[in-house]
């Protein structure tokens, strides 16, 4: 390359997917807003692709190279800072180990990589003295990491409640807004291009999983391990549930939840759908939207809401990562000790919420009566009770709402009613204060 | 002071208010997470007040000394930074310009201060290479300041709206709610400490202007002139505009509105009531909170909602500002340039938006007739027309929503109407698409 580079920071960037297009298209399109801001140019070297063949959207200019071969970004001495957007774990933890190994500044999208395997990788860049930064990684656009790390590190977190899946949250929607039932709704949002043809990251709540592991650790310090989180997804939803919820003055949302409990300090955090009431900003979250609802103890509540996804919006935060490298900022800012100390989990069983509940019974008489009697017996007691007019299946839904209760409470009263009175269908979901 | 202060920010503070109190218990009670993040203690030595006299609500613990004489703090050379939250303009200038000379960074909370004056005193802290941050200038605990600054620093900012003022919102919530006319909801606000004995920075509009020019540097990298900035407050808003307007399904708040037109750069800003919509966030902003929606061309829609005041909250966003200040961050990254372009002003009367209309007039043949008459002279096209029950006036109140037009258009159509029908009362207000 010709250019001057004293005054540029030089990037490889791994990845030409949807986030590296976008990167691609916003370095040119913004480039006088980046040089003013930065004080120095973002010079892109050098395209990782796994396919030097497959046809781009995004046209390189002639100055970039492209290559298949990691190590020609890895161990390139020109190269300053490598861009990680591949997605999938082997590769892009083998790149982004061996960049820090050569010196470089890493800047990932990879919440998977650094959910399950982060920690060494952050050992590592304080190791070099290197800076690696991940904004992108969680709700895109939304400048949580940088929230949490520098805006909030006075406070103590002491919720965090997400919706931080677009996909998921776009399936919800419209199923919300038409009463389409979930295989429709997918279906629908495959054809757009919002959900993949394997959609379970999204709406099995893998993803949202791998977020919420990430904002954990910035928020209350301490490593959650991924493989005991509770996940559960959207897949099982039905058009039903969302019309009752919505009747009731809730929408049924695909939650990422983490509290620090009062007495203990133990963490209590698990991913699953949720009613939320109308009342509450996060239920207006409409569409391919993240946000994120945030308490902490001197700044009180917080709410952030825009895109989580797409091309220039997960572009943007890949760039405020970048210009960070580019200011040469504090490389161990990481915002979270690196000798992280591990979560101790709350028991989900002893999770205390109110709950949803609804059930495909008979309509004859005693069948409140017995379902109220298990749930008294448990020591559980209702704010509501909704019959609504028979299905085709001649059976009649019967929606019950909770006061406050244990997980464990609600799972004994359900075991007892199906027991005692074979609904054909029973669900609980928790609802959200 | 006996304490080795090697691993220690040592600060002085200026103001023992709301704010100055909030970050004394702050420093307390979050002690713990504020060493653990900042990696240094964060020591307060002492503290300037007006009158050493005064009973507080904070004590002070011994080892602060407090002191009436401002170069106490300015001059001490043990003081690495100074926060500024007596508020005021004269002499907090003269303390934040004395302590820059003095080789101390500095953070405050001072909006007006930065709006009317705040240049020279940026380009005095690029000189002496000390940094000056002010988070807690724009919206409280909202992180706004930063995110435009750092995470959406790769963007051309297209549009910022923002509910800056919670003592405002406070009321017009108040009045939304309860049908309350301003005069009462401001007693009452002032009654419950919401609202000043002297409301009228917050009522008029001044303090969200001066939040607005701060906003307008950062998003647009210009300086726009406070003193050209068109303002209007909420002072002589009815109850029944209130009331009309949710009907229709809006709700009226007091908005800091900037943008970039298209084809000049031009800004149009200004504080003004606007009806907004119920479907959008920002119509459900409650109470004393603060909200802004920006729109960037790369990160798309975003939004931020969160306490714009308090001390707990207020303190929180000094707080991050001090730990930036500890971990010794890039001084001259202010976020715009220095040598500060003025802002070409778009002008007012070329402005263009939707109109609410509301007239009390004669329940007449041809008033409709005629005021449609003024309206199309003007080429304003109506999309709504609304006439209610009569009032013990003997006047019926008639609203119309017009579409998009200027607002040199809907003064000239106001005037022929005045001339022609004299209306006992004519207001307007823009109404946010």
């Amino acid at each position: 390359m010709a250019t001057d580079k004293s005054d540029a920071l030089v990037i490889g960037l791994a990845g030409l997917g949807t986030v590296g297009g976008g990167l691609v298209t916003l370095l040119q399109s913004n480039r006088d807003i980046i040089e003013r801001r930065c004080g120095k140019r973002i010079v892109l070297k050098r395209v990782l692709v796994h396919n030097l063949q497959k046809k781009r959207k995004v046209t390189l200019s002639p100055d970039i190279d492209i290559t298949d071969d990691l190590t020609k970004l890895t161990d390139d001495p020109e190269i300053d800072a490598i861009v990680e957007v591949i997605g999938g774990k082997t590769t892009a933890q083998t790149i982004i180990d061996r960049a820090l190994d050569h010196g470089k500044h890493i800047v990932t999208a990879n919440k998977a990589l650094l959910a399950e395997k982060g920690l060494p990788l952050f050992a590592k860049a304080k190791e070099k003295n290197r800076i690696l930064r991940y904004e992108a990684s969680v709700a895109g656009a939304i400048p949580i990491v940088q929230a949490l790390k520098d805006s909030l590190a006075s406070n103590h977190i002491l919720s965090l409640l997400g919706i931080l899946n677009g996909t998921s949250n776009f399936v919800l929607s419209q199923m919300t807004a038409r009463n389409l039932d979930f295989a429709t709704a997918l279906k629908e949002a495959q054809d757009k291009g919002y959900a993949e043809a394997d959609p379970s990251l999204d709406i099995d709540g893998f993803d949202a999983a791998h977020k919420l592991i990430l904002l954990i650790r910035l928020a209350f310090g301490v490593h959650y391990d991924y493989a005991s989180l509770p996940i559960q997804g959207i897949r099982d939803l039905s058009a039903m549930d969302i019309r009752l919820a919505n009747e009731l003055g809730y929408h049924i949302k695909l939650i990422g939840s983490a509290k620090a409990t009062d007495q203990s300090g133990k963490i209590e955090a698990g991913v699953f759908p949720a009613l939320v009431s109308h009342s509450f900003l996060l239920a207006r979250v409409e569409g391919a939207f993240n946000a994120i609802h945030i308490r902490a103890n001197a700044a009180g509540s917080l709410f952030f809401h825009g895109r989580g996804a797409g091309d220039l919006p997960t572009a943007s935060a890949v760039l405020a990562d970048l210009l960070a490298v580019a200011r040469e900022e504090y490389p161990n800012n990481t915002g979270f000790a690196l000798d992280l100390p591990s979560a101790t989990i709350f028991p989900a069983s002893d999770s205390c919420s109110c709950y949803y509940m609804r059930l495909m019974v008979d309509d004859a008489p005693g069948v409140l009566r017995d379902i109220a009697g298990c749930m008294a017996a448990q020591g559980i007691s209702m704010s509501h009770v909704m019959q609504r007019q028979q299905e085709e299946s001649g059976k009649v839904p019967l929606v019950l709402m909770t006061h406050e209760t244990t997980e464990r409470a609600m799972q004994k009263a359900k075991q007892e009613i199906q027991e005692k009175l074979h609904p054909t269908e029973m669900v609980s979901f928790k609802v959200l204060a």
